[in-house]
């Protein structure tokens, strides 16, 4: 870890890639996830994505200084003026970290009882975020994102799941069908979250193996779920409640009969 | 509703002023709230808030054509690129209404039994939007924004709210003390939600009247609160969850024991 050099245009390629992908969501073209706060780079420093680079604005070596950077990890300061010019978020912290992604497989996101949720083209980058952090505060196995939804990288994703992304098994860019035919081999029943005409989560078997399905926010689930059972969270007055919502809902559902049996 | 001409420049003063607050959030100069979809148009037609104005896209016409607005509503076309300068959002639909919030007082927000939501220091417009959207769904009757929460005219709040802002009671710009005063007096008891350390919403009797107040998203609730009963939803390894998540399973917790008295 030797800091060599400091940055000072925000057209530097690590700068440029790093706000390309703030922008855009996905990894970088080395496949790493950017995070720009310092409370999601200590998470990633405790969790089992590895932290390759940091850069740090001039102005937060006090920060910095207060951190165990891995021997690995290259620290590359930058000045300020640089990083401001990079942040996606109006409370820019003054610190990027490029981390590689956990490296996860079926067997983490089902361990069993399996509690899996399946995104199945959620866009809202927020709402993935908020899903995966209820995912894991309610006792979640892990997630599948398949094919044709926001990916789990993506800045706002890791942001809004406030360090979850770090710590709750998760996949990504999966067919539906392959995501299906994985669930129900393993025993793992799919239920579809809609919003009117499903039972309840309260009254549905949510302690056994399950993976509960979450569609698009506006189109829903796709027909790969045909034939799945339907929950719907029981409400009155709205069309639907938000996409995070609905899911939290059900994962606390889940959570309080899995208490319940243990 | 005479649509006497059509605006051409971006810098014309109405569509200025729709800018402007669909950015910087809050009411116009004249106390008026900015949508901009047809979805929240037709919610604010369908509802007790009055649609003052109405600007529309010469390209959507067959759209407001089918649409019945008010006699006294002012009806203005302009050109689609005079209004896709306006958009806040990247997926502009080519309308704007300017529309009277709905008047709502503390008779409304607290009709029997009560079930209120308090946002205290809440500052997201999409958590604001959300929680009130499943205080509809879960049978609130009514919130009060305390001074120092994002405004529930935010046209973030609006959006997240889908709908539900012109349906359910809500006040705005109370001091916390005199939200505190005014549930007591009413007996209507404040619950305040933390990340831990407070008993179970299931375990609360949320059927009485109650007012569930939800505080800012990093420091919590306001000393305003202190003494009050304080509720946690259980979770595993997460700090916290984010606040629309929590408000809506305790509103979810409401229903549920709501539903079994009645």
């Amino acid at each position: 870890m030797n800091p060599a050099r400091t940055v000072t245009s925000p057209s530097n390629p690590l700068l440029k890639e790093a706000r390309r992908v703030l922008r855009q969501g996905g990894l970088t073209a080395d496949g790493l996830l950017v995070v720009e706060t310092f409370h999601l780079l200590d998470e990633a420093l405790r969790s089992s994505g590895s932290v390759r680079t940091v850069v740090a604005s001039t102005a937060r070596r006090a920060e910095i200084d207060a951190r165990r950077l891995p021997a690995a990890a290259a620290l590359i300061w930058a000045t300020p003026r640089a990083l401001d010019a990079v942040s996606a978020t109006v409370t820019a912290q003054g610190v990027l970290a490029f981390v590689e992604p956990p490296g996860w497989g079926w067997d983490d996101v089902m361990r069993a009882p399996a509690l899996v949720v399946v995104l199945d083209g959620l866009r809202d980058p927020g709402n993935a975020g908020t899903i995966l952090r209820a995912a894991e505060a309610f006792g979640a196995t892990g997630a599948a994102f398949g094919e044709g939804s926001v990916s789990p990288y993506h800045a706002k994703v890791v942001r809004a799941s406030a360090g979850s992304l770090f710590r709750l098994p998760c996949l990504a860019g999966i067919p539906p069908s392959e995501v299906r035919q994985r669930l129900e081999k393993s025993g793992c029943a799919p239920m579809v979250t809609v919003p009117s005409g499903g039972i309840a989560p309260a009254d549905a078997a949510l302690d056994r193996p399950v993976a509960l399905v979450i569609g698009n926010e506006a189109q829903g689930v796709s027909a790969s779920w045909d034939g799945c059972k339907r929950l719907s969270v029981p409400t009155a007055g709205v069309e639907s409640l938000n996409a995070a919502v609905a899911a939290s809902i059900v994962l606390y559902e889940a959570s309080r009969q899995r208490a319940r049996c243990s």
